[in-house]
């Protein structure tokens, strides 16, 4: 099993290694943080993404920002929140961090190593839930030939475990069962070849890349049991914004009688949005569209539209899976009573 | 108006001036085809492709070819033949050409050029039928915001005029209207981006550039009045093999009740083939999806699934339209009578 990141050594000396994910995935290159100037463009240059990751590097880069003095945690704790300013988690790990009472290098690298372990739970809790739900739901059989289709990247490489939409994947690979995946290689940023489809041929676990284009078709020809993306918000009703793509895809799984899960951690549940609507959508840079890997695919100064997210109807989705269970018809009431 | 191949000069000392499509959408650059050996090379290295095209192409070649000498249109017209081995255009126009009777230069230009002026005013008038169609079918208005989408290209790069599925907005485009278009860039060969952003912008037609997977939130958005693509194969029943990811697209423009128009020359029906079912679907090469533009984005010997077409059910097409007018609703008889 992949690991995005791990903490080496003790407190005073140790330091956080990251496999450098801007590097994959051609080579499969550490890149070792002795120090909060390299952490933050780590983070910065995306060599660790990935909500909970980020949070989980943030947290070790405490005792990094401890060891080299200041005031609390020292200078670099703020420095560090301002690598990614659109990462809840980091903020929230860094305020975690912040609450620890006596923050010697020692504390600090227990209650890193601590959120952590707690994201790893996480995962296999979903992980357990999805494997469970998946079977209910959508009658996958986790040996036959029917896949498991996902989209973008909500696997080990964005987690501390064994991801949100991968985890029922992984636990099924590790009872010996055989899934076989598809991933989608989700444009812009190719996440799903770069990232998921690698973590999974890493770990064994037998994958094949499409294009996005090309789910429609791998469904009407029967291939898929269902699919499993995660979220990056979910709004009070269910609604669920992710990846650009996944809507369409769920409207895809709908006309072809596919199941639709939705893995993410109950934090992902913003109470704040009611619905959809309240969701602001990201704009991001042309470039990502018109040069993919940095090669010209367009012509120079062509519009592009380029939403970073979709949000999927709840009505779409036909299960929400969180570490605490499965969400089974997708209700306003539904998602309260699971939160309360 | 760009243009995809043109014959300069007469016959005995003329040449094809093809727009070299493999160095777009960077640099507009001519490839000059003296003799046989350079356009079999040009048809080879997709530097003219799109069926249509191709076709023209090789007619032209069969004067370069009688120019070289031997019996009949010499050597060079059968060595065409083997340049793109399932281009059926390219075996109709070989035919076609061969049956000129005094097989001079002169005779040979003047068959090529017919060849051309009639793919010129097929083109035409699929634009003036899908012209009329959208906007009684659609309620499109040709100068208002919600733009039409279109996905691939079948446009005056891949024939002799104005495209097929483009058709329509030249039309629009040429009346002084200001059509506006979603063009998809269509993964894995990005012809979106590369050959009908292209094309529409250098016309002068308003285009904004959008990943495949982002066609379903433009939709959502309300942004797209219908969707037009071009066919490599229509049934007799209808249903419509396309360049891959046409079909989750018509699954999209149903859901969001946006009208789906396939719009191509009535040589593209098939009769022999009764339906989908008995459309064969071509699988290329893995590399076309792991290395997109040659970068890798894929890990090393991931299987890759690349169907180059997928089929679109005649259910799911709001009309047809081809020169002879339009089919709608799409049945077998309708075909039939179209034929007719």
């Amino acid at each position: 099993m992949i690991s995005a990141l791990d903490w080496i050594g003790d407190a005073p000396t140790g330091f956080l290694r990251l496999l450098d994910q801007t590097r994959l995935p051609e080579e499969h290159v550490h890149l070792d943080c002795h120090d909060v100037p390299t952490l933050w463009q780590a983070i910065k240059r995306l060599s660790v993404r990935g909500a909970p990751a980020i949070g989980i590097a943030a947290a070790y880069g405490c005792v990094l920002a401890a060891r080299a003095g200041g005031p609390g945690l020292g200078p670099g704790a703020d420095h560090l929140a301002t690598s990614r300013p659109t990462a809840v988690n980091l903020f929230w790990a860094l305020d975690r961090m912040r609450r620890v009472p006596s923050p010697t290098p020692q504390a600090l690298l227990q209650e890193a190593r601590a959120i952590h372990e707690e994201d790893r739970a996480m995962c296999r809790a979903i992980g357990e839930h999805a494997f469970a739900a998946l079977q209910q739901i959508s009658a996958w059989n986790p040996s036959g030939d029917r896949r498991i289709l996902t989209h973008c990247n909500a696997g080990a490489l964005a987690t501390g475990g064994i991801g949100t939409a991968t985890a029922p994947i992984y636990v099924a690979h590790e009872r010996g069962l055989r899934p076989r995946v598809f991933a989608d290689e989700t444009r812009p940023l190719l996440q799903g070849g770069r990232l998921t489809a690698y973590e999974l041929a890493r770990a064994g676990v037998e994958v094949t890349l499409i294009c996005d284009s090309m789910a429609a078709q791998v469904m009407r020809e029967g291939r898929v049991a269902a699919v499993i993306t995660g979220a990056d918000r979910i709004a009070a009703n269910g609604d669920a914004a992710n990846k650009i793509g996944t809507y369409g895809l769920a409207v895809l799984a709908q006309h072809h009688r596919v199941p639709f899960l939705v893995a993410a951690p109950s934090t992902t549940f913003d109470l704040t949005c009611p619905d959809a609507l309240s969701i602001p959508i990201e704009q991001r840079d042309a470039a990502e569209v018109t040069h993919p890997l940095g090669r010209c695919a367009a012509p120079r100064g062509v519009s592009v539209y380029n939403p970073a997210f979709d949000v999927t109807p709840a009505a779409l989705i036909t299960a929400l899976v969180t570490e605490r269970g499965v969400i089974q018809p997708v209700s306003r009431e539904a998602v309260a009573q699971h939160l309360a």
